[in-house]
C-alpha cells in the first residue's frame, strides 16, 4: 500500500509524543532518570501492551519493533532540551495535532488487529480506544493520579471511540480495508482536533444539577 | 442443571451491582462520562480479567458474553436516575445482598474454572479471591483510593476465601460439583451477609498494640 | 550445578525479603489482615509475574512453586513479631543485603528466561529490571504512593540493568551459562550494595538547573 511511509512517519510520530507527555508527566512528579525512561514508556506502549494480553496476541508491538524501545531510551536521555522546548506555544500546538493524528492511528491499528482476531464490534471498538488511551491511563496510575482521561472532560476517548465505529461499520458493508482504515482514523483524529479547536467539553456524568 | 436459570439470575445482578459501586466512585471523582464507564466496565469484570490472564484463558469472560458489555454501556446512560436511587435505604439494602450473594458466585466460579485448569488448591482458593474482589481494587486504583478492601476492616475477601476452602474440601472428597459449587458459594455469600448484619470486624494487622 | 543449594536459599531469602517489604507498606498504611497479605504476595511476585505475562510464559513462578504461596501466607501471620523485629538497626541492615543479593538473583533470572524465549537483547534487559523491580512498582500502586523505585534517587533498577547487559554481553561472546548468570547477578547485587554502602543517587531528571 502506498500509504506505509505515511503511516511510519505518524506511527513513530505518535510514539514520540506520547513518550513527551510521560516525560511531562514524570519530570513533574521530580521523578529520577529511572523513574522518567519508565513513566515515558509506559505512556508510549502501555495501551498496546494491554490490548495485545487482552487479545493474547504476541509478539507484542514493542517486542516486534525494538527500534521503537531504542527511541524511548534516547528521548529519556535528550528529555532536558526536549522539555524546554516543550514551553513553547508553537512546539506545543505541534505536540497536540501530531497526538490526534495519533490517536486515530493507534485506536483504529487496535480495532483492526482485534478484528482479525474474529472479535465481536463492540470488543473491536472497546480494544480500538483501549489501545488509543491506556497508555495515559497508565502513566497517570504510575504519577499517582486520577488518570486525566477520565475526568479532564476534554473529548479524547470519545473521538477514539466513534473513529472505531466509522471503521467497524466500513468494514462491515464490505469497504475495502484501506479506506475503512483511513475513515476511522481520519474521524478520530479530526474529531479530535475539531475538540480541541472548539474547547468541546464531556459533561461530568451524572451531570451537575443530578449531584 | 436446574439451577442454571437462578445462576444465570445472580449473574447479571451481581455484574449489575458491581458496575454500580463503579458509577459511585467516578461519580464522587467528578469524573465524565468516559471515566463513568470505564470504572463500571473495570468494576465489573476486572477480577475475572485477571483471573483469565493469570489462568491463561481465553475468550475472556466479557468477550464470550458480549451482552453485557452493553449492559454497563446502557447503565452508564442511565446513570442519573440510578444514582438518585442508590441513596434510597432500602435500595443500598438491596444492593448490599446482591453483591454477597455475588460475591459467592464470582469466586466459586473462578475457583471452579481455576480448578478444571489443573492448578493446586491454594492456587484455586487464591483465584476465586482474585475473582471476587479485584475488580474493586482496580476500581480504587483508577479512582486514586487505597483498595477498600484492603482497608475498611470490613470481612469480604476472607468470606470468599472462606467459600473458597469449602469448595475446594467437597470436591476433595468427592462431593457432586453442583453440591460443591452451592456450598461454597453459599458460605461465601452466608458469611458476607452474617458480617455485614453483625458488623463483624477485620482487625489492623498487626493489630493496635502492636503498632 | 553445584551452586543449585545456594540459589535456592537466596531465592527464598529474597521472596521472604520482598514481602516484609510489603508488610511494613501495608502497616503504614493501617491495612486489614487481607491488605497485608495481599500487598507482601503482590510485593513478592508481581515482578515475575508481570514478566511471565510479558513473554506469555507459564505456569506462572508462584503456581509452579505454590510452597512460596504458603510461605508469605505464614509470613503474615508471623508479621507483628516480624515487624516489630525489623526496627533493629542490625535486621534492617541485614534486610537491605538480602534485598539487595535477591535484586540480582530475580534481574539476572528474569532476563535469563527471556533470553531462552529468543527475545531481542533489549527487550531481555528490559524482562530482567522488570522482574526485579515491578513487586516494588505495584506495592506503592496499591498503597496509593508514587514508585519509591521512580523517585527515591537510589540507584536500583540502573543496578538491576548494568547487571543484565553483563549478563547478556557475557552470552553474547558464548560464555558458559553459569558464568553469565553470576558475573550477571553478582554485577547487580554488587553495585546496589555499593551504593547503600556509598550513599550514591541518581539525579532528578532532567536535572534541577533546567527545571
Amino acid at each position: 500500500m502506498t500509504l506505509d511511509p505515511l503511516l511510519a512517519v505518524i506511527e513513530v510520530s505518535a510514539i514520540f509524543v506520547s513518550a513527551i507527555s510521560g516525560l511531562i508527566e514524570a519530570f513533574r512528579k521530580r521523578m529520577d532518570a529511572v523513574g522518567v525512561f519508565a513513566v515515558a514508556f509506559v505512556t508510549a506502549f502501555g495501551g498496546g501492551t494491554l490490548r495485545d494480553l487482552l487479545i493474547d496476541r504476541r509478539p507484542l508491538f514493542w517486542v516486534q519493533h525494538q527500534g521503537y524501545v531504542w527511541l524511548v531510551l534516547a528521548l529519556t536521555l535528550i528529555a532536558p532540551p526536549l522539555l524546554r522546548a516543550t514551553r513553547h506555544h508553537v512546539v506545543d500546538r505541534l505536540l497536540q495535532v501530531t497526538d490526534a493524528l495519533g490517536l486515530g492511528l493507534f485506536a483504529i491499528s487496535g480495532a483492526s488487529l482485534t478484528l482479525a482476531a474474529g472479535m465481536p464490534v463492540i470488543i473491536v471498538t472497546l480494544m480500538g480506544v483501549v489501545t488509543g488511551v491506556f497508555g495515559g491511563v497508565m502513566r497517570d496510575v504510575l504519577c499517582n493520579e486520577v488518570p486525566a482521561v477520565f475526568q479532564d472532560h476534554q473529548p479524547y476517548a470519545l473521538c477514539a471511540f466513534c473513529g472505531c465505529w466509522v471503521f467497524v461499520g466500513l468494514n462491515g458493508i464490505g469497504a475495502e480495508s484501506w479506506l475503512a482504515f483511513l475513515a476511522g482514523a481520519g474521524t478520530a483524529s479530526g474529531l479530535r482536533l475539531a475538540a480541541l479547536a472548539g474547547g468541546w467539553r464531556v459533561p461530568p456524568w451524572p451531570p451537575d444539577r443530578e449531584g
